[in-house]
């Protein structure tokens, strides 16, 4: 891999003449001690990566592992592999890492001993939080709430994010239907046996194309592949259709506002058919872009409708950010590029925020104690973690080099979709949140594996998409090397 | 409090005058730098803690906080409050440290540079784990794994481990159901739209009393109380009786040898009707002590026999060993006390082990990638962590304190209940794993709060009982203090 030439190359590419916003300054020293570009000695998995993917075969199933990762050279936007493969990751950890590898503010926070004992201090959080909770959330989560919401409840991971807001919904609705009449005895009574009035037949509406995690409740709400979800169990529970674009957007507007409309008529004939039928829908639940399922991007005015055909029908509208949040799309939420009328009833988030959790309306705390808990209640040494990645975001102005870096990127790969269309199509991305479709699951496959031949660690998503995740950390340069490699795959590709 | 004068007191008593175990020595310096006792300077919560109650309850529900901790104060098995109380801790976080705090050992494996890196870089572990990840896993999980097992997958917390063998055990079923033949594009299609054949309709058969977590699928499986599951959809799945004895044991034989036998029916019974109904059991899942229903304990003849059954019927023995796992009853796993014929299929943790996960048997090894699956798929860092764990209780001989430790507390609680029985009455325990009932649940709670009065930190369970959850380092003196604090409190209701 002679990435030594690369800026030789790069700098007479179209690539570099796109001017940088004025804010996005120093942004070559975002992290020290990068290598200047991806270097690959092995094919991946390297024999030393074969040889743990065969130890840890023997107890548990690894036919998944890519290869085996060395976290102590891993650096900034890139990963290091135990073979000293050096990989430009725009996958990160399934988009889960905010500021890349070693950040060395990160490392800061471990080696101040006054933070050390919260990592080895896990408090039941519900019962016994500790000194400066209070604080500490207000200057890490708060800090970062989407506009309007004032309440906070953290989680583990996303899938509980998700079954801790599906239930908080469900409290509320079946609170409206009492109108203030007490819990009865038979609620009680009937709900400790898996049975009505106290267990109810209540339903949470879903999207084709969704996920939103994978235990048994919301594996009820994700549809994104048939390996997720196939020989589980299932509730009964709306599904409607999410808008598929044609792209490019521009030449398609008609068509995809059609599809705007006849994704929200199911949706209101969803809510007919399950409220007609007694299973009442408590929530929708969304992701601002659909992640796995294939980067399905849906246009403001969808979303607007979405919330004001929920509202009428009573129900609450969860905004799953898991994915999405964070930062990614240029803002901390993605959802806020859609201009809601009103705050979302609950905005989920897990991954690059470090703790799961969601925000939601004041309306939505429980009634009673013990109805949303659990032992742990999310963990203070993520939110500990948090609390930097937020003051690091905001002291680098982190959220305009991911615009900067989003508009290098996108440039590039539409630039390249009119010289590679077989292969590059679909364009789409807000921020660094991008993606592309190839033409077959086999060719996405195919470039997604050449890439990392080539030095690049990406993923795919939904059957055609090739999804494009970097850290905060991704700067535009990082962006003109991926779309370097990217583009020697595509000649291969084209010539083979 | 004048615990200065507790040494006078229980030298005197004949709480001391059991013997130790030869094998448990040095006991008196397991934590280094413990107070002599407890000391309580202010109402619980005091000033200071309310006004962080306040604070907190602005930002989430927090009217189920205790009080807030000093975790920088806490140490071994004394939890200090921020207004400066010091509570011996036999609730520890709901039972879920397993060191105490603040543990020295802990405590360097923070201060290790080459572990910092752990707590910072989180992967995805079902894709890129970390260089020495099989070998942690070793030396940890698979160091303590239940006889038998050779198998462990890693998650984050109880709920979601529970879950996810749920999952496991219904692929396994669906998959001796199709006897080899492929997975046909009906059931890859059905499933997506959470619909027959792909969607199966299988079941996980639960006990009464039971609880195995909070998120929807698990909370079908919950019975313990009514504020946890009112107002959620529930599956229907099958439910039976778990015994419920008559104490003292000894005085109810043939009475508790039939309640096994009308539980064990019920069991039959269910079987028989879920599989006839098309509704197949998959699973039975079960707490070697059902410890948030109440502390409810069944003998190893209806472990035993319940296996039996389970196997007679195809399904697989989940045992739920989250709160009793970790080394409280003595042994490794509670229900290792059971000499059950063969090893249980699943054998989930959560809490005092600090990662969630299972340990199963190789045949419940997922056949396709993806299927057991999420982002992070537990965290390293706490492996880490329980890497230690393990160490020092090896090192330390921790469970020989836990058998001394417990016998002194099941000494001291039948002695106490002869003395005041209207207030403690059938005392059980296996290890420090122990709990006595009151009269009423009024009485049950004023015990608790007049412990925590008295510098002492214990938790309700079920209806009338109050548990004690100890730390590992929870020693016979400890005993001593508690239970004179404990008979301090029963004097003052008796006479009330």
């Amino acid at each position: 891999m002679a990435l030594s030439r690369l800026n030789t190359f790069t700098t007479k590419s179209s690539l570099f003449r796109q001017q940088l916003p004025q804010n996005v300054k120093c942004l070559s020293n975002l992290i020290l001690g990068e290598p200047s570009g991806p270097s690959v000695k092995t094919p991946i998995p390297g024999p030393k990566s074969k040889e743990m993917i065969a130890e840890l075969n023997n107890i548990q199933f690894a036919n998944t592992v890519i290869y085996f990762t060395d976290y102590n050279k891993s650096i900034g936007n890139y990963i290091v592999d135990v073979d000293g493969n050096v990989l430009l990751d725009v996958y990160t950890q399934i988009s889960s890492l905010p500021l890349g590898y070693n950040h060395p503010d990160m490392l800061k926070v471990l080696q101040d001993p006054d933070n050390q004992r919260t990592f080895i201090n896990r408090p039941s959080l519900g019962l016994f939080p500790g000194q400066g909770w209070p604080q500490k959330l207000t200057s890490s989560l708060m800090a970062v709430a989407p506009k309007g919401h004032t309440q906070v409840t953290t989680m583990a991971c996303g899938s509980c994010s998700n079954e801790n807001a599906y239930k908080a919904a469900f409290m509320w609705y079946r609170n409206k239907q009492r109108g203030g009449a007490p819990i009865t005895e038979e609620e009680n009574n009937s709900c400790m046996m898996n049975v009505g009035p106290g267990s109810t037949p209540f339903t949470i509406m879903s999207f084709k194309g969704s996920f939103h995690g994978r235990t048994i409740g919301v594996l009820s709400t994700t549809h994104s592949k048939a390996i997720h979800k196939l020989d589980i169990p299932a509730l009964d529970w709306p599904i409607a259709s999410f808008p598929r674009y044609k792209y490019p957007l521009e030449d398609h507007i008609e068509e995809n506002k059609a599809e705007d409309r006849k994704c929200l008529a199911e949706v209101e004939e969803q809510f007919e058919k399950y409220n007609k039928a007694g299973k009442f829908v408590a929530g929708v639940v969304i992701e601002p872009i659909q992640a796995e399922g294939g980067d399905n991007h849906a246009s403001p005015e969808f979303f607007q409708e979405l919330q004001r055909i929920t509202k009428k029908n009573g129900a609450a509208l969860i905004v799953d950010e898991v994915q999405t949040g964070g930062g990614a799309s240029g803002k901390y939420w993605c959802h806020e590029h859609f201009h809601l009328p009103e705050p979302a009833d609950f905005v989920t988030f897990s991954k690059k925020m470090l703790t799961g959790g969601y925000y939601s309306l004041p309306e939505f705390r429980p009634q009673q104690g013990y109805r949303i808990f659990n032992t742990w209640m999310g963990d203070p040494s993520k939110v500990l973690l948090l609390d930097k990645v937020v003051e690091v975001i905001k002291r680098d102005n982190l959220l305009s080099v991911v615009q900067a870096s989003g508009k290098k990127l996108m440039d590039g790969l539409m630039d390249m979709s009119k010289r590679y269309p077989q292969h590059l199509k679909n364009v789409r991305g807000i921020g660094t949140f991008c993606a592309f479709d190839s033409s077959s699951v086999e060719k996405r496959d195919e470039i997604v594996a050449k890439l990392k031949e080539k030095g690049v660690q990406s993923g795919g998503c939904g059957d055609l998409s090739l999804r494009i995740r970097p850290a905060l950390v991704f700067q535009p340069y990082h962006a003109d090397i991926f779309l370097h490699q990217l583009e020697k795959v595509l000649k291969k590709i084209k010539t083979a």
